[in-house]
């Protein structure tokens, strides 16, 4: 692992254990053995290195979305967004907990793109939900709402995902799912 | 208004808009027109002032709860849980973002207290979805995960209902309900 890595690694739980604001970079550069001032040849600012971590998680999960197969019907697709989903928040716990938690402290223009990234990552679930309704498989009024619900339930999920503990499980990720398709009201 | 009210609410809208550690009792006092010295006089600490609105926050909800007539069936107790849940959002939205956004911040004892708060707001749900599985309107398999997944979807919705927006439409948390009675296979 380079040394920029391992930076970012301990800054991500450094900002998950005490938030953005209250982590210092002296604090940081405690944590990985460094002297303040080679921190700084790696980041100029901790703002950077805020925006290393949000975007890295952000991409993540766009990456995961983007990567599923546009050929499948509406089920399956939105079935590998759930497990993308959870899939992302399981392999970066820290960094998504940071992600949800601190993105609102970036700068106003990263804030901006990060609602793009966001706004992109939602329009994956809702053409999905769409689709759905379209095949006759999911019966929905409203595809925006349903789609705002469908990602309330599935962003808090790092809340109660455990840090240390055992990764979550496939079982519950497959119950989560099918309570997901019964809200949409899935008919083969 | 009473002076410490007044600083509460000031506290409330300062620790949502920075962060609780990236706020200072000087730009509260700041805020409400004061002298540090003088608001001491009120609150001994910083962390009494999180206390205070993150206390709140959680009394608002489970006294909501609690309000609840326990003789109703499954189906209209969960939607007098949904409803009230949105309407502590909608009149408390800046603690209740507060209340989410900063409550990991409060020291060990205080938190745990919080915990117990919040597995008593939770099993008000779960006894609501379990009472609907034993009257055959709701099916699920699993009640635990049943109830987690409808707290996520609604846990989240601070983060959509806007701050300075409308206040949450009737015909929005209509359709949100009934996505959850659908994801809980509701049958009459």
């Amino acid at each position: 692992m380079d040394r920029r890595e391992e930076i970012l690694i301990a800054a991500s739980e450094l900002f998950r254990e005490n938030g953005y604001h209250a982590s210092s970079m002296r604090d940081l550069a405690k944590r990985v053995d460094m002297k303040g001032s080679s921190l700084y040849t790696h980041f100029k600012a901790k703002e950077e290195i805020l925006w290393e971590i949000v975007s890295k998680g952000a991409d993540a999960f766009l990456r995961s979305a983007e990567s599923i197969d546009q050929a499948l019907n509406a089920k399956d697709k939105l079935e590998c967004l759930i497990q993308g989903h959870f899939d992302v928040m399981t392999n970066e716990l820290t960094n998504a907990t940071v992600f949800f938690n601190e993105w609102r402290f970036l700068p106003d223009d990263l804030k901006a793109e990060m609602i793009k990234r966001r706004d992109r990552y939602e329009a994956h679930f809702r053409q999905a939900i769409q689709q759905g309704v379209d095949e006759s498989v999911f019966k929905t009024d409203d595809v925006k709402v349903a789609t705002l619900f469908v990602l309330s339930a599935l962003n808090w999920s790092y809340q109660w995902m455990k840090q240390d503990g055992p990764k979550a499980l496939p079982e519950l990720i497959d119950y989560y799912s099918s309570l997901i398709m019964q809200s949409l009201n899935y008919k083969a």
